[in-house]
């Protein structure tokens, strides 16, 4: 089957750009939790000052999806041992969600708890992203899309 | 507060590759659906040969998340008019689903209906990104995350 795209075909890429960095005490990949609902920490989202207008309608207790750009990951890996566990079999990484994959965006639903008086940063549960990850994208989370 | 993070500050951006492309009935952004519960479409995803071993693991009924590369979205939008009423007051982005945002991820809840036999193509449920749409990841559902 030939098909033709106007963005081109194969070797086409994208770039994302942070419109945000994580604060976190998570430092260390081997030493993160995998996982936002096991125990990961609070942490704060600082985004550029250009994105205010973009944030403006966010509140604290809204519950957020949060798109980040996990930029330790490897890309090349296409099978991994499931949380890293080498006793189990290797499994394709489009059913798991390793850090590594081609695309290594991160997906992580947490709760805003306060916002900053200028509206930059926002301080939001437990979240297993590394101090540093830059952040692609905040969206309402699914489930509650009827009226956005 | 000063920071600084080892790859680079403002001005950094990362590529994503698309991994495949969405082929739908769906060529006209402005009759899609709005969201994947509307009426959308069955869909193809059509992924590079190279990305088998990352597909492998997958098996029709699964519910998966699906990511994608909004390529005909807006990129310098920060609010927008909600579902693009324009009776409504404008929003900013972050608390809508509007595909026009600064890094355009599309996410998407669908159900694989069929893979083919080679393993590089899956037909799954309603989905409202259009045709040739390019696709950069597959994720288990959220909350179904104990084991992963």
């Amino acid at each position: 089957m030939t098909r033709e795209h106007p963005d081109g075909g194969p070797g086409t890429s994208y770039p994302v750009v942070p419109v945000g960095r994580v604060e976190s005490p998570l430092h260390d990949r081997d030493a993160a939790p995998r996982q936002g609902d096991e125990d990961a920490p609070e942490a704060w989202l600082a985004f550029g000052a250009a994105y205010g207008p973009a944030l403006r309608d966010l509140a604290p207790g809204d519950d957020v999806l949060l798109f980040t750009w996990l930029d330790r990951a490897d890309r090349t890996r296409l099978t991994v041992h499931p949380r890293g566990d080498a006793s189990r079999a290797e499994q394709g990484v489009f059913s798991t969600r390793s850090p590594d994959r081609p695309n290594p965006i991160g997906l992580h639903r947490v709760r805003i708890l306060a916002i900053d008086a200028d509206g930059s940063r926002l301080h939001v549960s437990g979240l297993e992203a590394l101090d540093g990850t830059p952040v692609l994208d905040v969206k309402p989370v699914l489930g509650d899309i009827a009226d956005r």
